[in-house]
């Protein structure tokens, strides 16, 4: 199945494999004990007759008691969902790194950088001493643009700080205009240098950090809920937090249980 | 597809999952160029005619040539398979990251000691603060024993070194019993001691480290090769060769052209 | 300055050599804004004069205003520890890693089998392939022992855990003894095997987990301190337990600003 | 002792500090025969009288053997240079863990994003989200400019690969000019952003990749060695190799005998 989801003005995330399963990490960490996954959900025995049913999928009043009567159920013992829960809740993370995925993306250089900072994930990222970077690179949009000027000048976070002074929508467009122009004039320069005979390693000095660029990254749950940890915070720069909350929705389709753990911890 | 291979008198190796592929290597690696995977095996094209057959599957003299008489064929252009041999000769390591494989083991003790040594790998162990241990201790086969002792003797080896004395089948029958019955009252004694109220953690002080165990280990391909790299080389204890030899068995199914490689390089 | 810390009935921590500082953290967190290491202690200023002293060593009394009477004192400014203190809260933990220890120890096999999941610590350890492990074996002290009998008894610590029997201090004691008979008889066996030409790295099959073995271990400060956390804490073993604090009372002697927060963090 | 290398138009190497010694290496493999340092340089011994000289340093002439006449040399024995040369040509590299070194480096974003790969080192970097990023910027010397393109359009080395035209000196000069220009108007770009109010995290959007920056960076010796495998190889771009050869000629200093061998087998 193919994913991807676009991520700013030319940038995706893609899923390529993952592997294991909420599962799996039941299993892994019943290792210790050796009692393996014995499944999800509540389970119900009547007291009476033996019968088990599982909650909620069954319905506990169909097909009466075969004792007589009534069925008397026992109170539900949970399932696996609670030694995922505790093991998440008391970081006994080893379990999670039974699986993984492996990701695509295109992002600006600047988001690269950041994101290269996660030393436990494995990559592979296009190189501009190969081929000629691609001409992409990142403008924000106008309006994000003024809203995080003034979102800036009235915080404290001294991260995306400003001097003070709030940008305005005219500015802004006008900015907007002229670092288009000065990305072509990069982008001049570096096709001038390689067709005067520049190697190509250097030719690409003046590409700027707002360039796309492009990578595959692997790594296991336990250091992808990590760089998510890090990355989906508030205090995380806008344009990389939207690669991870990328990131973060895809794996919900395959960690179903696990990412909803995660995001029950960040959002409280 | 269950796939678990007998290793020692009561351990194993199985495959729980593994992730990617040899083709999955070339598309990490490409990214460097974006070029993609373009398949393997060679093909070579008619000059005449434009025709193009993929080696060595195609019949190059199958059908006549457009143009008139014979195919004028070109030389043959290697596919992706020269690509990765580059990246294994020359280190390029980081697209062997893309693939990985997820163990169940089975082993002794003292091969576990050795097996954690790798860094690399993500681990869940049995415990014996959890569970009682179970009563199967590793006891090497009287041939085998006598052989290695008889090797040990004759080589310069330090680590299997004896003391220059060889090993005779009626000496070692007999100290393999001696061995049984140590095993026996050491489980006797983890036994007592848990019935007299000892905590778990404790009454596993007699386990002797020839004791089995059971653990989850994961790693990418690059750092399963690096494992055996290690544990398949002569050097190598003989218990803990025959784990990684199993596991590279089965990595060999699912990365037939990769563990190729690996084989050519250690063979010669 | 030799430093080391006698752990159990033969092992030890002994310091081998640290390196960095806790304003060496201060320092290459400075690396993002360029500042440098500011100084411990708080400073207060003079709001008149301009004077400058440093809290608590000087006397803020001493000597009079040049301007006039008495000074006026601007509130004080705190010094770098406030910064390392903010670096610990928020779990900015790479400039910690600007700092290290490396550590010999001698203790028994069980400990070392739970001290290596740390995998990001450098090991080199005694090997029984090299030499005959020297006859060390850890046996509890007989009231430690009954002590954690009764604790295990009464409590849900599954791990710790006993069959609900509380030991007694006389079958302790004769426990002790056939403890310490066993480990004889096993040490007789491993000597026997290597005097009839077992290669020494088979010989070792009867050792039991109790044995002594010694090795060093180095980590960057962050990791000693992802180790402390987990092996100073109520539910490890006693025994890996006792290491963790020697560790960490070593520690404390290089790196007294972080150990404190780390400390602070884990007391309340 | 401060030791700064100055490396390219406006970087340097500086070291911080080191830990560990040769001598260290080899008590760290000595951990599994407990045999400790013996000490460098050969031994020779009298065979008649048993005296000991320490080579080369002592004359093995100076004074007459106690027995009679002159000494009886044994043939020498070699010290503990042998086993570090073993360790490092067998690839025995765990001891090696227990050296390291941290440096301060300035240098170019592109040269930061090569180093970044390297994931077994510690960073902590100047950030353009706290300070301005000061205006210093990358620009090759023109004459290794022109020699560069000269051999790139001479080699099939396709990284630092050309279109196969060289570039002549006025051309070159020329270009270098331009690139200057470039850069101005980028940083000119950047002050306007701030000055308009865009947040610092974006107003650096038009930065060049040749921005210096600056960073501390940890590692211990194995992996600075496996670090300058890679960055003082021929294929590595030059810029990185200049600091790679400085961050080599520091490590020298400090580990003389360890990088000995490790010239020895990168220059054969």
């Amino acid at each position: 199945m193919e994913c991807t989801t676009v991520v700013l003005d030319h940038g995706y995330v893609r899923l390529i494999e993952t592997w294991g399963s909420d599962s799996a990490i039941i299993e892994a960490a019943r290792m210790s004990t050796q009692k393996g996954f014995q499944g999800w959900g509540s389970k119900q025995t009547c007291l009476k007759c033996g019968k088990v049913v599982q909650l909620p999928s069954d319905d506990p009043d169909s097909g009466g008691c075969q004792e007589k009567g009534e069925h008397s159920w026992d109170k539900p013992v949970p399932g696996d969902e609670k030694l995922l829960a505790y093991l998440y809740k008391h970081k006994h993370m080893t379990p999670f790194e039974m699986c993984g995925a492996i990701f695509e993306i295109k992002a600006p250089i600047f988001v690269f950088r950041e994101w290269h900072r996660h030393r436990t994930q494995s990559y592979n990222e296009m190189s501009a001493r190969y081929i000629p970077l691609p001409n992409e690179n990142y403008s924000p949009e106008v309006h994000n643009l003024v809203g995080r000027s003034l979102a800036a000048a009235n915080s404290a976070n001294r991260q995306a700080g400003t001097q003070g002074v709030v940008l305005d929508l005219d500015t802004a467009l006008a900015d907007l205009l002229e670092l288009e122009d000065y990305y072509q004039r990069g982008q001049a320069l570096y096709n001038r240098f390689l067709a005067h005979g520049w190697p190509k390693e250097l030719a690409r000095l003046p590409v700027p950090v707002a360039r796309y660029s492009a990578m595959r990254a692997s790594a296991n749950l336990r250091n992808w809920m990590q760089f998510l940890e890090l990355r989906c915070a508030p205090q995380a720069q806008e344009e990389i937090r939207l690669y991870a909350k990328a990131v973060f929705a895809i794996l919900e389709l395959d960690f179903p249980r696990t990412m909803k753990l995660f995001r029950g911890n960040h959002d409280s």
